[in-house]
């Protein structure tokens, strides 16, 4: 050995133990743990190596179940990507949070609402540095973006999805690029986004090591568009599409999670980062996916549906050395308890206000224990579920795996025990008639309960209009034509999309009714369902005439309507009159756009109505 | 300089004589010039440099003008893309060439027909290399794909467009990969098509400089989405969009443009090669294209109208130092013209059997000539045309460029005079009846015209059903639902889409007609549509019973109807009975699927009927 080579080595040497120094300095100097949300998108419930899959590789996600626990009973809080986000993101159920449905992609449409206290200032007001990677999807303006929501740092697209090359947004028109860092648009033509989002991921870890840090990191796969690399494609060409492609991205997934667990080890942080792993909802069986690719195994339903495929999905948390390792814990837990539950593992001292999450803890050290989450509501569209114990009662349920047929009549009440069923394929509501009693009370009884959801067995009427002819002039939506239902005596139950309905997006509506002969009329009324979170509303008001030859109307009255936030009553509004007429001209005005308190705030209103009664 | 210097240097020298001595004899080996035909996509009437934008950068585009002809009169045979493509590959108009509408992108799904003898074709049996790069769209069966149209070489995608980065059409779902070379699916993950499509053309006049070859470059753009690099979104930063993004496709297309015909110069070919450019269609007006982008100039109309600017675009010819150069030549030529226009020009000597399109070299090689062509039809959907001088009937038009309102039934028969209005901004009809009885009859003369294609005042009927009580149980299409027009005493148009026609779609409907009193009935009958083009086809079947109390119905008939293939015809079904009842049921019967001869064979097929008729 030359003497040149000597002191390079011994260069070498000497920076190798100062970075080994200061790494193991950096560990020790942090005394709270980072903490890493790994949220994936449109994952099935049992779509990993460790979950069961004999037909998906995931070892770098597998390797997190093994360091640390794996959940059989992890629950988000809605089967859809944006009420799932706020849930978890603020530790509240989705109504609470503001984001009961999935939030528009129109620019400068509202989504979560700023007021609300997100994880993300949980833990800068603790003192951490906070990055958002990938999908937002939980508002289009300002006050509800990343950056205002708490996260020093954003990296992704606000959309619900992207092209993993153009990044742009292709579900409906016109189509456009979809890329931001904090706040700003940026191009990375025909960059894989994966790639992108984990090598932001990794720059974030990197960048943040010498502080606690907190990364929401929202993989947008294995949701549409199913765009694998060649690496994937190859090593899954012999598994049939959908599901060839589907399992790819969950390598693809996978394979960049190992990439992330590899730079937390590099930099010493591994033992001092919380890891959580989760799906936001159930597989999609959309027709964008092909209808399916994903699993969701013993369960029944899929993306959008409160069966238990759509909401109980992959849950895992590793804390290496510090939380129980290759553990499966068959207790309850829901994405909203992950706020409460990190800040008590993080050694936060401030109470957290309003909250619906539990801290979970103590179950999560020891399995043994049980958990304190025992009940739950789900509420998303005109379905809504009551979990106590075993128990579950399903109001309206939808199954989108569609691995059985649901009677919209007798089904509409659905009760399950997920001890002695883990299918729900049999209803139990008959053969538990006061279980479904105490549920339903449950039901009532929470705050977003209400009686009017409750299904119930279709109400007759009987008026003289029923049955007689209904003609309109107003152009009417393609889904809502069959005006029949507005004088078949049937009452619609409140769901708009069950057939009874007629909706009426954004303008108005004028109805005609011939009652074939002149006849005394005292009462004419309206039936309106009020679903904001459907984005539909009372009407504004609505005018009656009357008329002996369908030409000349007159006697024109009308009856202004009460607003309300209501979600899923029916009403009745209603004139006094007097007249003997063979024609009657209903003329239904909406309010137009949605108000400036709703999500919609500015584009097209709907109001729904059913049943037009003429005594 | 020493030694070996010098004999390096001598060998460069040698070398350099060697290629310059080959590229000559390349050049002068060929007796046949090359042919390239540049065709744009959805690119409007005026939107180029040399065709008077100010706003638009397409110097290479322009160069091509400068150095040949560019038309004012040059047209395509259809307003959108596959029968456009068609007639221009065929030299026929699309009826003709088995295209009429655009092709599905359906997997398997028919296109231009196998038996159709292609442009390709003709060029490779007078022993050109035949190349095809970018768009195909005119069909997705082996049957009708490049290469078994004449193309040696193909490079490109099958459907109407693809995402320029992950090669996905994103049109109707699921979303596909839609990359092929010769028919194999090729991965180009990320890479920017306009560069892949450029590289390939070029590969494709390197590999073929030294035998005569034909390419047909059909560049993707500037359809949606519009996707422009870096480069030309700065240099249109301050263009309002969605113009500067569609001026920036234009420059992204010119660039590319300018690559190939330097290559054409560094191999010493560009004077022994035709180059023709010309768009498919005018600009789009869809939502996908932000409503627009594109520019008419002076004429009404754009993508899918009849009006001018949607079929009267860019269209240049060079072909340096043996056509004029600097040019404007005012006179008609059509796209299905080129076909017998480049064969004489290469001097093919086996004539032409069963084209429509005409020998314009004459009028090319010295404009002065008068064009041989005079007159010319056209027929999309239920829009046709008879041009004949500078008079022009338009039937059923479709303003797609808004830019006057159009009277449904005063301005169904458009007549104008493109020398006294190039705007077709008013209907001439009123003002010159005979012109109008003229043209209508070289209308019908043609061999696609049809007198149940002229527009018709709407014809009234008289029967009992008239204005009773129509009821269906069967699932309408979301469209077709007002089936209260099939007793409204009103006959439709040939025209599904006017509203007076309820289409259904692979299913059978059901009706019933309550004629509200017990009523003597002789004839029951339906009317219904032939528009094979739109997939419309007859019924197969109706069955009619009858009922006094509207449950049980009896004395059932049925009577089966003839297929045929025409377009827009309206046919009458009737049986005869002896009846007396109050209620009458009838029961339709589609064929199902498209028949085998039809490009949408094994899809589901449409019937549409328009007034039921009972006596």
């Amino acid at each position: 050995m030359n003497t040149h080579y000597f002191y390079t080595s011994i260069k070498i040497l000497i920076l190798g133990i100062v970075l080994v120094y200061n790494l193991n300095l950096n560990a020790q100097s942090k005394t709270k743990p980072n903490v890493i949300i790994i949220y994936t998108d449109d994952q099935g419930a049992v779509d990993l190596g460790s979950y069961g899959a004999k037909d998906i590789y995931s070892p770098n996600i597998d390797q997190l179940a093994k360091e640390g626990t794996r959940f059989t009973q992890g629950y988000v809080a809605a089967p859809v990507c944006a009420p799932s986000r706020a849930a978890m993101l603020t530790g509240k159920y989705p109504q609470n949070a503001g984001v009961s449905g999935n939030t528009s992609a129109t620019p400068n449409s509202k989504g979560l609402p700023a007021e609300q206290y997100t994880m993300a200032e949980l833990f800068k007001d603790n003192g951490y540095a906070t990055g958002h990677i990938g999908k937002w999807h939980l508002g289009m303006d300002e006050a509800s973006s990343p950056n205002k929501q708490g996260f020093d740092y954003s990296f992704g697209h606000l959309r619900g999805c992207i092209d993993n090359y153009s990044h742009y947004f292709y579900w409906e028109g016109p189509n456009v690029h979809d890329l931001y860092e904090n706040g700003k648009e940026v191009f990375y033509d025909g960059t894989y986004f994966p790639d992108l989002a984990s090598e932001k991921a990794i720059n974030f870890v990197e960048n943040q090591k010498d502080q606690p840090f907190f990364l929401y990191y929202a993989i947008n796969m294995p949701h549409y568009p199913y765009q694998p690399t060649e690496k994937w494609r190859e090593f899954y060409k012999n598994t049939p599409k959908p599901r060839g492609d589907y399992a790819a991205f969950i390598s693809t997934i996978d394979e960049r999670i190992g990439f992330l667990v590899d730079k937390l080890e590099t930099l010493n942080l591994l033992e001092n980062t919380i890891i959580i792993y989760q799906s936001d909802n159930g597989y999609s069986t959309e027709v964008r996916a092909f209808n399916g690719g994903g699993n969701s195994g013993p369960y029944r339903g899929a993306k959008s549906s409160l069966f238990e495929g759509g909401i109980r999905l992959p849950t895992i948390i590793q804390w290496k050395n510090h939380l129980p390792k290759n553990t499966v814990n068959h207790q309850f837990l829901m994405n909203l308890d992950w706020m409460p539950t990190l800040a008590s593992l993080c050694g936060f001292t401030t109470p957290l206000k309003d909250i619906d999450g539990m801290d979970l803890s103590q179950m999560i050290k020891n399995p043994a224990t049980n958990s304190p989450r025992t009940s739950a509501f789900w509420k998303y569209g005109n379905q809504w579920v009551v979990r106590k114990g075993n128990w579950k009662l399903i109001g309206n349920p939808k199954d989108t795996s569609h691995k059985g047929i649901l009677n919209f009549e007798n089904d509409a009440l659905f009760l399950t025990n997920l001890k002695m069923d883990l299918s729900e394929m049999e209803n139990l509501a008959k053969k538990y008639p006061e279980k479904v009693k105490e549920l339903i009370q449950e039901y009532i009884d929470w705050e977003h309960g209400n009686e009017k959801d409750i299904p119930k067995k279709i109400k007759t009427v009987s008026h003289i209009a029923v049955h007689k002819l209904i003609t309109t002039q107003s152009k009417l939506n393609a889904n809502y034509q069959n005006i029949e239902v507005l004088i078949d005596g049937k009452f619609g139950y409140a769901d708009f999309s069950t057939g009874q309905w007629i909706g009426v997006e954004g303008k108005n509506v004028e109805l005609i009714i011939d009652l074939k002969n002149s006849e005394p009329i005292s009462e004419v009324g309206i039936n309106y369902l009020s679903s904001a979170g459907n984005w539909i509303f009372p009407p504004q008001e609505f005018e009656v005439s009357f008329s002996e030859d369908g030409k000349k109307f007159k006697n024109l009255k009308s009856v202004k309507i009460k607003q309300t936030k209501q979600q899923n009553s029916i009403d009745y509004a209603s004139l006094s009159t007097s007249q003997k007429s063979r024609f009657v001209k209903i003329t239904i005005k909406g309010i137009g756009v949605c108000p400036d308190w709703h999500t919609g705030a500015g584009n097209p209103a709907w109001f729904f109505i059913d049943e037009l009664i003429i005594k």
